[in-house]
C-alpha cells in the first residue's frame, strides 16, 4: 500500500479545495493533481504542480517568431515543426512537479538527468521506512547471454524462490540491525546519517523532482525504451501517461518523432537509398558492423 | 509606450478569464499576472505564469527533511533557516515565467545567467519594430574617474545634449537603412537575418524568460545591487517587487541574508573580533588591500 | 587582418615553448594551439586549452562499463557505439577552449547554448575596436521566398552596392559618434557602458568559449548545418576541422551519426518499410504534412 | 589496499611516459597525476587531467576586462579581486578530471552537485567487487542530541562493536547471496541489474568526476565544510590539498574569502555596528533568532 490513511485524507483534502487562477490551466492535468500513481510494489508517482499547457508552448514559440508565424496554421501543427527541427526552448516553457517514491537503486539511475530540481527524503536527518522492493516473479529476469546490460528469460521456479528469499531475508535482517544501532533505549544510538549505509538499494526513497517538458522528454525517451531497466521504466511509463492528458499534441509529436522514432546513420541512408533502387543490400556491402546492421535491419523490418 | 490598444486587449481578456485549479495559489501573484509594468522608455516586465508558493518551498524542504522538522516552528522560520545556510534546492521547487522586453545591450548582460530557459524574438525570422532606449538625461552619467567599470556623474547640458542628439540620430538613421535594405518594392530585399546586423544595441528585443526561484534570486543579488548597471538594475527591482508579493517570506529572508547581508573575508573577521575587542586597527595593520579595506569600512560603518 | 604583430609574436612565443606533461596529449590538436584560424573578415578562432582525446573518451566508458568491455575490439569501434546509443557522459570527458573573435549578432546566437563557459570582452570596462563584419558581395543575400528564417539568392549589384554602402556609412558615422561620446578632452566623457548602446550588431566582440565535446557536437550539428545562418556556420565548419584532428574517432562517429544521419519519425519509418515492400508512397497516403514530405524525400532520394 | 599491483604498475607505467605539449602546465599539478591518495578504508581520488592554472583565470578575466586591467598589479591580486566580487566565469576556465572510489551513500550526497560530468562504474553491466565501508571506531559516532542531523560522541566500546559486527556481518552476508544470485553453475543467474539491488549502501563504487573550478569550489565549501558529513568531507579536504598545489593563488583566495569567511545577515551587520559603537546587544534585541544568534556569537567571538 503506497500511502496511509492519512496521506489519502490530506490528498483528498487538497483535491476538495479548488482556487481561481489566471493563469493557464490543462484540465487533463488537473484530474491527476496529488492523486497517487501506484508503481512497482510500495512505490508511486503523483504530480504535485505544474507550468504551462499546449498553447503555452506556442506563445513562446511565436515571441521566439514574432509575427511571422501567421502561415502555420494551428498549434498543433508548430508543435509537430517544432519538434522535428529540434526547436528545444519553446518546450522548455512547461514545467512539472512530481513527487516520487522509489527504490534507491532506481533513484541512482534516475538522479543522472542533471537538468532537474530535486528535493529528497534524508536520511541523515529522518529515519527511513521498512519498505523494500521484492520483484515479482515474472520480473525475476535472468542475465542476457547476448547482452551484458540486459535481461533474459524469468528465472526458473526454484531459482527464483530462493532469489526472493535472499532478498526479503537480507532486508529484513539488514534493517532490524539498522533499527537497533539507531536504538536509544539502553544505548547512545548510531547516527542516523551513519545507520543507513546498512541499508541496502532495493530501499524505498522519495523526492520531489521538478523538470521542464522538453528535459522530462528527454528523461521519458530513455527510459521509457524498450532498453531501459524494468524498474524504471514503469515509472517512465506511468509519467508518459500523464504527460498525454497535460499537454497532448506536444505528447503526441513526442511520440512520433521520438519514441517511435529513429536515428539513421549517413551509412545507414545511403543503404536505404540503394535498397529502394532495388540494390540487394547485405552486412557486408553495408559498410556497417554487424551490431549496426542488426539495429538498422530491425528499423526498417521490425 | 509599451503597448498598443490590441495588446492591451488581449491583456485585459487574460485577466478577465479566472479558471478553476487545485494547484497552489499565490494570491499577490495573481494580482499582477499579465499587467505590464514599465520598465525605461520602452520596456517592460510581465508575469506570465509562477509555479508554487512559500508553502512549496517547505513541502519541498520537508521531504528533504521527512519527518523530523516538527522542531521548525513555521514556514518563515524554516525558510529563513533554509536561506541563511544555502540550502538551494528547496527555492528551486517555484518558478516564474516572465514576458520582458528590453534593450539588446540589456539583453546581452542579462542571457549571461545560464540556469533560465529563453525565448527570444527572432530577428531572424521577424521585423525588429522601431523602438530604441533613450536614456533620459540624468541617466547620461560619465565615466567613473575611480573605477573603469562604473558611473560618475551626470553629464552637464550641453554634452548631455551632443550624446542624445548623436543616440537620436544614429538610431533613426540605422533603422531608416534597416528597413530600406529588407524593402521588396523594386527590389529583391536583403534577408532578414543580415540587415538586422546595422541596427544598434539600444534597439529593444523581447523574450519569454523563464527561472527557478534559487536563479533568480542569484540573479537579483548581482543586478539589483548597487553596483549592477542602472539600466538592468531598473529590470531586477522592478522583479523584485513582483516576487516580494509572490512568495513574500522568501524574499524576507532574501533582503535580509542575500540584498543587505555581506560575505566577510577571514582576514575581515579576524579584524572585527580584534575591533570588538577595543584594538585600533588600520589598512596596514588589516592584511587587506586597500580596495578590501575600503569595502570592509563600507560594512561595518556605512 | 584578424591579429595584430605584437598579438602574433605573443602566439609564436607560447608555440616556441613546449612543456613537458603527464596529461594525455592529441598531437593533432598541438599543431592547432594558439594559432589563428580566420573567419569573416575580422574574426578568428583559436585553441586555447584542450583536455582528453580519443582514448580518454574509451577510459571514461570504461569505468562505466567496468571490466565487461573486453568484446569491444578497439576504441574507434567502442566510440561508434556509444555515438549510435546516445551516451553522453563519456564524450563530456573531453574539454576545449577557444579564443573567437566574432561579431555581435553572431554572439548572441552563439550564446544560447547555455551548456559552456564564458568569458567576454567587457564594453563596461574597455573600449571596443573600430570593427566591424562587412559581407563579401555574394554573401549578400535576398530575404528567402519560400523560408521566412532563410536565404534566398545573392543580391543583384546595384542593390549589393546600396546595402554595402549603408552597412559601412553607419557603422562608421556609429563609431566616430562613440568615440566622440567618449572622449575626455574638453569634456566628462560618456560612460562606457552607456556609449556602447549606440554600436551596431556587426561590430567584432570576442571571447573565451570552453565546452565539453558532447555539447560542442550539439553545437556543431546545429550550427554547421546547411540551415544555419552562413555568418556562424562558417565558424562551426572552422572548429569542425579543428575537432576532426583533435579526435579523429570520435569526430568520424559524430560525422556519420549526426551530421550525416538524419532522424525519421514513426510515419516516414512506415513509409521507407512500405516503400521497400513496393508500394508507392505519395504524400497524401503517407500521413505527412507537405512540409514533412518534403523533409522526408530530401533524406530517401537527395 | 585501494589498488591492485597491476593498477599500480599501470599507474607507473603512465608516470614514467612524459610528453611534450604546448598548453599551460601546472608543475603543482602534475606531481600528482594519477597517484592514488587513499580515502576512508577502500576508497580513493587520483587526478587524471587538468586544464589551466592560475594564469589561465587572469588570462579569461582579462579578455573580459580587455585593455584595462593594467592597473591590477599581479595575477593573484586580480584572483583575491574577482573572488571578492563574485565573479564566477574566469575559475569555470580551469577543469579538472578526478577518479574516485567511494561508498554508495557518499556516492548519493556527492552526484547531487550537477554541474559536472560523471561516468560512474555500472552494477548494471558488470560485477561490483567485494569492498565496503566499515568506520574506524572513533567515527562511529552517536546521533547529535542538540541536531537532527549530526553527530554527537564516539559510541562506547560496547555498543560500537555490536554495530561493527552488524555492519560486516550484513555486508558479508549482502554480498555472498549477490554472487550467489548472479552465479552461473548450475543455474540460469540473476541479471546484474537485479541482483545489486541487494547490496547495502556501504559498498564502494568508483567513477570518474570532471568539473570545473568554480563549480569544484562550490563543492568544496559545503563538503570540506566542519558540518558536512565525515565520511564525504574526508574526500573534499584530501581534493583541497589537490587544488592548492594546482592553482595556489586562486585556492588561497578560496580559503580566505569563503572556506574561511562568513555571511552575515543586514541584522547581523546591524549588530555588529552597534557593538562597535559599544552597545551592549543580546540575542533579544539583536532581532535574530535563538540559533541566528548562536550562529553569530561563533562568527564574532569563535
Amino acid at each position: 500500500m503506497p500511502v496511509t490513511p492519512e496521506q489519502q485524507s490530506e490528498i483528498d483534502a487538497l483535491r476538495a479545495s479548488p482556487k481561481q487562477t489566471l493563469r493557464a490551466v490543462s484540465e487533463g492535468m488537473e484530474a491527476h493533481l496529488y492523486k497517487v500513481n501506484q508503481v512497482l510494489d510500495h512505490g508511486f508517482v503523483r504530480v504535485i504542480d505544474y507550468m504551462g499547457d499546449d498553447a503555452a508552448i506556442c506563445q513562446a514559440a511565436r515571441v521566439s517568431y514574432g509575427k511571422g508565424t501567421k502561415s502555420v496554421q494551428n498549434d498543433a501543427g508548430l508543435i509537430r515543426y517544432l519538434m522535428r527541427h529540434w526547436h528545444s526552448t519553446p518546450f522548455e516553457m512547461c514545467e512539472i512537479k512530481l513527487h516520487v517514491k522509489l527504490p534507491v537503486f532506481v533513484a541512482r539511475q534516475w538522479i543522472r538527468h542533471r537538468t532537474a530540481n530535486v528535493n529528497e527524503y534524508s536520511a541523515r536527518y529522518s529515519i527511513l521506512d521498512r519498505e523494500f522492493y521484492i520483484p515479482e516473479p515474472d520480473a525475476l529476469a535472468a542475465q542476457s547471454v547476448v547482452n551484458n546490460q540486459g535481461r533474459g528469460e524469468a528465472l526458473s521456479g526454484e531459482e527464483a524462490a530462493r532469489v526472493l528469499e535472499y532478498l526479503k531475508g537480507d532486508a529484513a535482517r539488514c534493517y532490524d540491525h539498522y533499527e537497533e544501532m539507531i536504538g536509544q533505549e539502553g544505548q547512545q544510538g548510531l547516527a542516523r546519517e551513519l545507520a543507513r549505509m546498512n541499508l541496502p538499494a532495493n530501499i524505498y526513497t522519495q523526492w520531489y523532482w521538478k523538470v521542464d517538458l522538453h528535459n522530462l522528454f528527454h528523461f521519458l525517451r530513455l527510459r521509457a525504451d524498450a532498453h531501459a531497466q524494468y524498474e524504471i521504466r514503469v515509472y517512465a511509463e506511468e509519467i508518459c501517461k500523464l504527460v498525454a492528458d497535460w499537454v497532448p499534441a506536444a505528447y503526441g509529436a513526442f511520440e512520433d518523432y521520438r519514441m517511435g522514432g529513429a536515428t539513421l546513420s549517413s551509412r545507414a541512408i545511403d543503404c536505404v537509398k540503394r535498397m529502394l533502387k532495388g540494390e540487394e543490400v547485405t552486412q557486408e556491402s553495408s559498410g556497417m558492423s554487424k551490431g549496426e546492421w542488426r539495429e538498422f535491419m530491425e528499423v526498417v523490418e521490425g
